[in-house]
């Protein structure tokens, strides 16, 4: 399950800007990547030591550093230091608690979105934090471990596919973002299934497990709506955003993007609308077994233990019971049996509860 | 059912502006039609080579190029290249997962809109999604599959019936729009006879068959709103767009337009509305019945558990029972079974449980 | 009931501003009766060729033309050519479909309000469309049928009391609403009285067919607040409007007209909450008489069947039963049944069933 | 209980600025007291010809007018025609309907706010308007009948205590509003005593009754909040009022009183939240304990019916059965009884329902 | 239990600005502590007599005057007199029913908010009202007792640890705000952790207990909201204050600020989101076992009653039944039992009861 909140005992007390890992240690060491691309050419290679990015800062060509494992807050520290990023922008990159958000600066903009996933194994939702760092000619992005959801934009570079090599370190950060909310779709296709799966099953056969995976799918609704929803704000921000760091060029892919955002909220909504639908009629359906259950009971009961009365009447032993040695009483408490017994039966078909 | 989102996945994962095509191909071949009028005359022709529409763009008459059909992405692309749209909304007009949306470009506006019908066999909703570009001279729209709700629009330009001949290609793109927004009150039509139906039965005869019912209707209006609640929205921004494609002598009637979409979401609301009361009454009549069904079985078992243990008691076969012997005991026993049930009959009849 | 929306198939595929009738023919036949007055004098006359009206609109005193019946549309059509109200008007006059609103035109306002009334015989609530047109020196206002709450109104001309005389149309115009929103109160203190007399039956004596008043209440607040609701954004336009067509010295009347629709919507709203905990508290007593049904159950059961059972084993035909020969067996039996009936009922006590 | 909306049917159709009483009339007789003061002197006295107090209106000195009862309009009237207080304002007055408002006239400003108590008997919510009329040196109040909250405000007029006698009348119409807000916490102190009392019995005890005492809460909450929510508007008004009236030095002031209205408003709704997690609760237990008391049914029911049947066989009186004359078959039967009630004793252990 | 409204009996009826102490009185003498730096120097004493701080004022270095204790109104009045603080503000800063606020004046802000901390004894959330007087060289800040957050704080002062001994006052003030919503944190992660179990319990062993637990649960939920919901409103008004009190450079850290402050509020709603989820389940699941236990009773009710009756028919003295003497009979009967209740296990098998 995806927690509800990281422990962060550990920040509590230091003074602000202080840079301390907050979440799961979700790798084993620091893997930086840079693409260095302008339209002309690309540069691919992996950096082992920090200090090597710095130099990037001030080419003309455009940088996309991709660091994946955000624990080791000394790395985080020394790009900083280099791309003077505020410390309070550091504190948040390490801290996973973030929730989507912008946040602009004087030369670059600080960015967080969450990129999400389906665990194979247990189909529960994994949530990475991915921190972008937006400046004029650089983009830097913080993942919590290896794989994510980049592989095409990183092909689209490589293969000069599309016009990202002759745009802006802008058009960089907006195809991240992209990827990211078009892997949504992915998620929410699953969810789609699951929903319509258990739609047939609700109505069909209302078995307790139902319950159990309306429950889960509610809360995996709960968590993808807090990923989400505030993304709408955060990008509606950057189309607002004057700064120089957003073309206006770049604007109208965003626009795009948000489109995108207002899509996948639109989806949770009905489907959260859906789920709230079938817990109802779960509920309803468990009713009506119920009801069925009692008057299975209620007809059994209520046609034999009359009966039985009789007979008991019969099998008591006083001495004086002329009926008993009547010849035609035996016979007749049959007739009176079967009488009653049809009689009820009778009333039961009248109620329409057979 | 609606599909709650298409499959999308051969896109992702594209560069932006990429056309391809997701949603059910819904018809095998694409069919464009155009209407070439002005004031004076009216031509009307199918094209089998999209090529011959480009001349259409230059000529002062107005024209609406119908395209029935948008899996096929190169006549999209040939056309989105010609009318020079730009490539996110060729990417949106192909995508059948949009919501009603409206984006202004330099040259022409790009409206999404939801076209509703009700399939004849099965009783459901099918959505069908039509693009609309309003530049100044033309209209182009696109849908998913022959047969749309333009019928009386095409007579009205055949015939020069109303002032559709003399008004620009705003007007034409309002006469559509009106036409498609026209359409959902006779979808509203049939849920209210649903409705009213439903109504009917769950007060005087609550069968679990209802409930499914009650479960449809309510993702029917789930699936509507999800379909018109963003054309307020998008009208609205129509009303306020201050490009010169939108004249100010068709505003009076996209006020009109927005009326009746109020209209529908005011309907729609009110239907939510119901079909919520609906379901509490339901749920209250299953407890009731319940209740019924309880107190039948309470009755009998009440009256008889304890007559037939005094039956019991009499059935014993205890040598030293001097009741037995003596010959008013037998009459007495029945005296007591009468007095007992009859006591119990008066205290249920008390309880007004009968 | 109230319809939840008029067929309106007819009118589907019409040009826009065709005027085609939408609803139910309430009248035989159309009466449009004339109100000509000044502070100096008032003339009085029921008019049978539409034309008459015309001359109207040249003279300085104030005109009231009522037309009672809108399935003509020939005469709203005459009547709009001569004043010179736009198609879309004429349209919205005679489809009753319309939610309250106001628009503003060059020359005169357009306003729909709905008029309610309850059914003496039935008891529904009967919504009727009122439509006004507000010029500088007249109000046309459109009835589905004869019989309004305009009584006090035209007395009030016709006797000159009050201001009303010396006032213009716009004030004429705040009158008719004034009456018509007046009107909804007594509609609310009949609802209130209903809403009382279930509120004691729901906690004293909560029937199934509460159920059934509870669920018609529900509708009703729903269509009520269908028709009220968009009336609080219709008069603050009025009040916002800076036409010449209501003066200064009329908002102040329609600053209390506000005022009463808020009322209106504030005690509809509270209704709705209360109806919504009376449903509550129903299903809840509804569980609460299954619980005690069930404790009936219970108890009866609980204490006999285990009695019977140790009867039925006196009651067994073994030939070596040794206690059956004994003398003390059978009194010892019945101080067992005594002591586990006591016991039993102990328990139940102990638990608070009892 | 609060009346939902008073009678106000001898109202309707008169015009507009009727003065005519709508309520309960809760008092023999009216009666005014006068209140004038300045920083130096007061003076206090009763007034039974109302043309005594026209007099105030020139006099430098702050004057407050208390009017209690309202039912004898043409004393309203008359003052409303000395203090040249608008019709519609008198109307208002005398119509116990309103909800809090303030309104803005030229040389006056008019509020409406609702002063609260329980009735110490039947522990009712009572609800009494109070009218507000404050002029650049007077204040007006009206109320229904006498007794109020505003003991505290005259003794620090008498005696000098605090700043009253020293600030203007806006400052003495705050006090009223701070007096009647203040007096609103002791209201709520009351209910979070209910609040409290019924929350340790919904769960330590949930007896019908605590239903019918949810409810009325629950009413009490609905009328408390239609009387308190639109205060909150009225004293945010009163704050951005730009008129002369509300001195820069009275607003300090009046947005503490802002501040306490949402600190009741908060509590309202904390309550309200509250109430409803009750009925929650109330309800699972019910579920709750009637589950409890069918686990006791079943549990004697499955164990002793089948043993009951056991028994019967061996009561039948076949000549042929073999077993009965064994002398072994009797203690076998007790063994079959006590294996069949332990093994079924067992069965229901380990479903934990024991 | 959280105390929903603090008594303030003693209030009422007094002059606004009265410093009256509403709450309980948590300490028993009040406890002033001074820290008075600046980059250079620290000093850190107490003060036992108010009038030592009132040279603080005048000082150019930072003074943070805190006050442990403000049931004693005499110190926290003269230590407004000296501060020249409004009476409203010390009235509110010792009634602590405020809700968090910020409110400005000429020469200091004064805020409100809420510390919160869990008993460690009872598991209950304990609620302490802070207040700030943020001047232009001095914090004061007031506490109900001794024991709060700000250790950290201190030690940062006193070890000169970040930037805070070179920043203002309102850097001051700041770092109190963020240690009180850093704590807030701690708290969301010991309710995460309830959360957890609780869930985990309510699908596996659903308990009547867990009602109770979820119950305090949304209890606490209520009172946190009710604690951190306000502090949004607060701290974007510090955001957007303008006075010279809060610095440019302050501004960043208050966004940061304002950032958890959202994120705890959005870990609230979810919160709040998941026990209404774990709600639902219960009450299913409640029904679920209650179906179950019913088809238990019913399968045996069923199955034995009919069995029983066939029993009594044979255990009927009557003299002429003709089947008692034949020697097949019996072993018949024994089939008719095997039979009947084999069929019906089929049923009940077939309706998947079992």
């Amino acid at each position: 399950m995806v927690k509800l909140i990281r422990k962060s005992g550990n920040t509590r007390g230091l003074p602000p800007g202080s840079v301390v890992h907050v979440g799961d240690k979700k790798t084993a060491d620091v893997h930086i990547s840079v693409f260095d691309y302008s339209a002309a050419k690309t540069q691919e290679y992996d950096i082992t030591n920090v200090e090597e990015c710095f130099s990037l800062k001030q080419k003309p060509s455009i940088s996309w550093i991709n660091v994946d494992g955000i624990h080791d807050v000394e790395i985080i520290q020394k790009l900083g230091d280099c791309f003077k990023i505020h410390p309070l922008v550091l504190e948040d990159i390490v801290n996973t608690n973030q929730r989507p958000k912008i946040e602009e600066y004087d030369s670059y903009l600080f960015l967080v979105v969450k990129m999400l996933s389906i665990d194979e194994q247990t189909q529960e939702l994994r949530i990475e934090q991915v921190s972008l760092i937006l400046g004029s000619n650089y983009v830097i992005s913080f993942q919590e471990q290896k794989g994510d959801v980049f592989t095409s934009v990183r092909e689209r570079i490589r293969t000069d596919k599309g016009q990202i090599r002759r745009m802006g370190a802008d058009y960089l950060a907006y195809s991240l973002i992209d990827a990211i909310i078009d892997n949504y779709f992915g998620i929410l296709e699953g969810i789609a299934e699951e929903v319509e799966i258990i739609e047939q099953d609700v109505i069909s056969d209302p078995k307790p497990e139902i319950l159990e995976q309306i429950y889960h799918l509610k809360q995996k609704m709960i968590h993808l709506r807090k990923s989400v929803w505030p993304l709408r704000e955060v990008i509606n921000s950057a189309l607002r955003d004057d700064s120089a760091l957003i073309k206006q060029g770049t604007k109208i892919f965003l626009r795009d993007v948000y489109d995108h955002t207002i899509q996948v909220i639109d989806t949770i909504e009905t489907f959260r609308d859906m789920i709230s639908g079938m817990l109802d009629i779960y509920m309803s359906s468990v009713s009506n077994k119920m009801n069925e259950v009692m008057k299975v009971l209620t007809i059994f009961a209520a046609i034999f233990i009359p009966l039985t009365f009789i007979a008991g009447i019969y099998g008591m032993n006083f001495v004086y019971m002329p009926e008993l040695s009547l010849r035609w009483t035996y016979p007749l408490v049959w007739i009176v049996f079967i009488v009653v017994g049809a009689s009820l039966l009778a009333f039961f078909k009248y109620k329409k509860w057979i």
